[in-house]
């Protein structure tokens, strides 16, 4: 047996180990060997060891498509990971095989208007782990750029690390939101995306954090998390009036930001409505694409500005700094854990979709 | 002949000659005397020479309110204004007798949180002159705080200085958005606050500004006052899609900034749609109430911020300046001018409300 | 016994019982009555309990003057205190006899550009107590506008609202410099500004704070009440590179923001170099009025800004909020306290000027 | 004729023709052939056609050194230059050979913080063109990435093209000190970088800017390119307070910005004392490297902010608009043109260095 057999037993070996979970219709994911695509000089590649589940994979599973994204082909699922380094591209000076890292799952063109202004994580040319037609990362093993490998502290595990994808959302609306300790938070939703902009909040200063949620279990979750006051809302709007007084009420104070962390017309309008003149609405959740929502009371006359949070930019050294400073604590999010066969695959998602005490399922590859 | 008699007499003639147009119910104006308040120790008392009117004006005329201010009690309607100083109270060191002034017509408390972080324009207890139950300045003598007038510069018309107020919108306006050689800005309206938006724009150094307007008449005099492109669009939503398309071709580049001069679903649906991402939008108009409008792609996905106008803060010595250096001629906008008779005055709200030809229609008192 | 009778043995009590510690000449502070002016409408009487000895009171009873001010007159000292509501103008509705309050000292004017833009600390006519010719508040009484008097939760101390006039510093420093979770921070000097710029910065979020100092008791203080690192520094410029070397690693990573709290050639010189290109370093400290720094280097090539901190403005509220939050303890800063006799007050100024030990020297009247 | 030869000779006659104007020596260039690197995927060939000459090159050639950079070995000079694409590396889409274009000369490393942040002209790792050890493009040929070659509008001259290097700091200054209507600026220095700051400001909306000088040839052509007034100032430090004075009488008002372009004591002394409380300076220029500055009263006491401005960053295509727009005028500040050969440098370079009215020297190879 020669070197060529050699090579080409391990290559057939690698090719059969890299088992990737393939969405291939709806509710339908199948563990199937992924090629891999060649290492570039500036590439890693990644024996990838713990990927969480989005409300977007979810999504996606449902109904094939997210916004303006479709699956058209099938394509391997998941996009907030961490791993080991097994291989390192020709270029690659920050990185050695055995390095310990969080995944930044999109990939910016660099060369845009956006990206050259430091905004790359609304450059239109992205490819982002799991947006169609880029696969995803729920997969033995991937290939990534260097830059958007961020080597794990010792003191961090490999979910503390998948779990900063989520985390960077949070933190990067609070950044981009300016929270410190002159604001007082409302948050909207109290799902993932909420608990880790509530979590962020808390690490940036705010002094008190209002959540409100339709949910009671979600509350509850939020409130031994961290919240200071949690508000039980309903869906319908002609509540709306009372539920603005009570979460007025909770707080205390002045609403000076509130993060929408679901995007529907009712919770837009609830904090557009409870927060002062003067504040600021983040948009984080994108629950409906059309809301009717009364903007001109609450912007043209009381200059409450809108913003938008998306994706997340330069936010995993500060997530690393958060949770190794003890500031933010992620691993109670972390309420189920699955291993990586078809069965269990199918069981966590079937979790993660109930949404009832699931708050971050995780998957230990 | 006793001190009363004179005091009575005095008195008689100043009420006499204080004549001020009241709105007293729908589509109903009429003029009748004021009295005056005391001249406190930081008034002065104006003898009123140009009143604007306003769309807001035509709006309390038509339905005896604008948004959450009701007329209950008659009230004297007006608040762009110009005039002499008549009178000046003890502490007054900044005016004396015989100055024009133009008049900044909202009286803000100075001690609240807003006022005190600089932004009075938001102040909850501001005393708008002709915001109910506070009289206007359609008469011929008003009594002002003195840091409220600003003492017109040779060169500058009384006209001109009422025309301040609504330019101190458009001023404003870009100055929160940021507007430089930098930003290409379309402008959805072209009533008079998409006017004085766009020169303030040009003023500003936006190399292209594109307006659009359902109304064609307007389009014409836009574009001859100085709009690079216009797009005639209709008030339907399933037009939406082929307007976007038509004004981006017109700007020729991205959209960074928009301003919404209408205030309606359709045309904040448009600014929305056709600003690129991490651009800016401003509402201004306050057509409805509620808006149904695509926040989610806009705002959350693709970052652009949506931004309050409300009013304006400290912009008279700005426009001043902008008028005595020629950057913005806010002559053309005055299309028809009145005297102050009951007759002129109902012609001149008949002028202004029908919406043609008119742009500012202004009284000469 | 007439009116006029009862009126002089009331005011003769009041002027006997209103001491005050006046600044007669170099090291001379004599205790005398002084006359209360009259209560103004939107004034308050405040009985004087607590006022803490500034850095600033030391330099004008051994000079006679701090920077333009000079005392050409008798003149009050002190200006951080609290007390209780004695009485209240006849316009004041926030207050009524008996609350608590911390006075915040600076009167601005609240009428000129700067007051109107938000930044009445840098307002050109300014009356701040104990800033020449203005008396001070280290007295039994004071009167004071309402709208400068913080009424204090139930919780605080009236120490603690004396403190708040410092620590008022150090939270608009870092809200100035917008310090976050994601800018790392030295600071130059660990006397008392130092100090409680440092207590703020942890309180917003500051994950490493680095302090320097001349004085290793200083720096002792300064690791006991949170800094992450210690550098004893020198104050010769020979030492600079071999410094900036040992605090870029007591950092361990880029210097985000550098606070100046002591203001000299020496400190300002190593801020900058030590500064990331691209961060900032605020002034803080007055110790040179002109200084030889190598801003070429940092500020023009490598965009290192450099930002004033004057006073303090709008920061009342969010110190309460800090204290009653446990986020950040003022109570270790007070080292020493004197009660409100004439050699208590030599004593108490002795102490403070001694240096050593003494962080916050504090009254008890 | 084989292959080899055929490459070869053509290999030669590139080498032959490729001149370039080296800096060898303290005042000693010399026109020699240079090898130009290869083309990557990515670059394109340009065939340089004007270079203009900036202060910095004068400065390389006077001490073979600018700050901390140091000409070790021999060094082509000059980095203000436009040109015809010759030929598109593999990946290049976005140019053709025959377009024109501008090239912005310094190359960032689009991976560090800085770069990701948006701020990559102080990128620690930029590669500039005639930064040593890097060569300039006073050359017939150079290889440059194609992200930072810019395609002139065809009413752009390739001499325009290359102004728009210089033209740049103007711009980036401008938009650094957020330039507007509202913001009155003085500018120290009327040398090529006042002249272009003075241009973008007027372009921003500056409504007036003073400009002052040591030279009065300068300050005519100041005057005459659009300044609103100038002062004749001295090097004296002596007479810093008169001047200051005239300087402030000049302006007839606050000034709001001032941009140092000069870089010296005197001039920072001046532009710190002559701005408002709360007002900015920019530093631009590079005069020395350690300035003795007043910054405790205009920094400590009026906050006024010192800003660095390095290079630019994303500005060619604004550069272009305010040509095309007519909005700045760059043609008259080329007041010199030359050849490429031994004798035209060595006459160019004099001609740059004496300083009299001579602004910009432009090369037309």
């Amino acid at each position: 047996m020669g070197k060529g057999g050699n090579s080409s037993g391990v290559q057939g070996n690698v090719e059969e180990e890299n088992m990737a979970a393939w969405l291939v219709g709806v509710n339908t994911l199948l563990l199937k060997p992924l090629t891999l695509p060649q290492l570039g000089p500036n590439d890693v590649k990644i024996r990838i060891k713990a990927v969480g589940i989005c409300g977007t994979d979810v999504h996606f599973l449902k109904t094939m498509g997210v916004g303006a994204y479709a699956v058209k082909e099938p394509m391997v699922i998941g996009h907030e990971c961490a791993g080991i380094v097994e291989e390192v591209g020709s270029d690659v000076r920050t990185l050695v095989p055995g390095d310990r890292v969080a995944v930044e799952p999109g990939v910016p063109c660099w060369q845009c208007r956006r990206c050259i202004e430091g905004r790359y994580n609304i450059c239109p040319d992205s490819k982002n782990l799991a947006s169609p037609p880029i696969h995803g990362c729920l997969a033995n093993l991937i290939v990534h750029p260097a830059s958007l490998c961020f080597k794990l502290p010792d003191s961090l595990t490999l979910e503390e690390g998948a779990v900063c994808e989520p985390l960077s959302v949070g933190v990067y609306g609070c950044r981009r939101a300016n929270i410190g300790p002159h604001t007082k938070v409302l948050v909207m939703g109290a799902g993932p995306i909420g608990l880790v902009t509530m979590l962020a909040a808390r690490a940036f200063g705010a002094p008190r954090i209002v959540m409100a949620d339709v949910n009671a279990d979600r509350l509850a979750a939020a409130k031994k998390l961290g919240a200071t006051e949690v508000v039980l809302v309903t869906n319908k709007m002609e509540d709306l009036e009372t539920e603005v007084e009570l979460i007025k009420k909770a707080m205390g104070d002045d609403i000076d930001v509130s993060f929408d962390c679901a995007g529907f017309t009712k919770t837009m309008s609830t904090a557009l409505t409870a927060t002062r003149s003067g504040g600021r609405v983040c948009q984080m959740g994108m629950g409906e694409e059309v809301l009717s929502i009364p903007i001109t009371d609450a912007v043209a006359r009381r200059e409450v500005d809108l913003t938008g949070v998306y994706r997340y930019k330069h936010t995993y050294p500060l997530c690393f700094e958060l949770i190794t400073s003890g500031k933010i604590d992620v691993k109670p999010l972390i309420t189920h854990r699955f291993g990586f066969s078809q069965e269990q695959v199918d069981e966590a998602f079937k979790t993660s979709a109930s949404g009832g005490q699931a708050i971050k399922v995780m998957f230990n590859l």
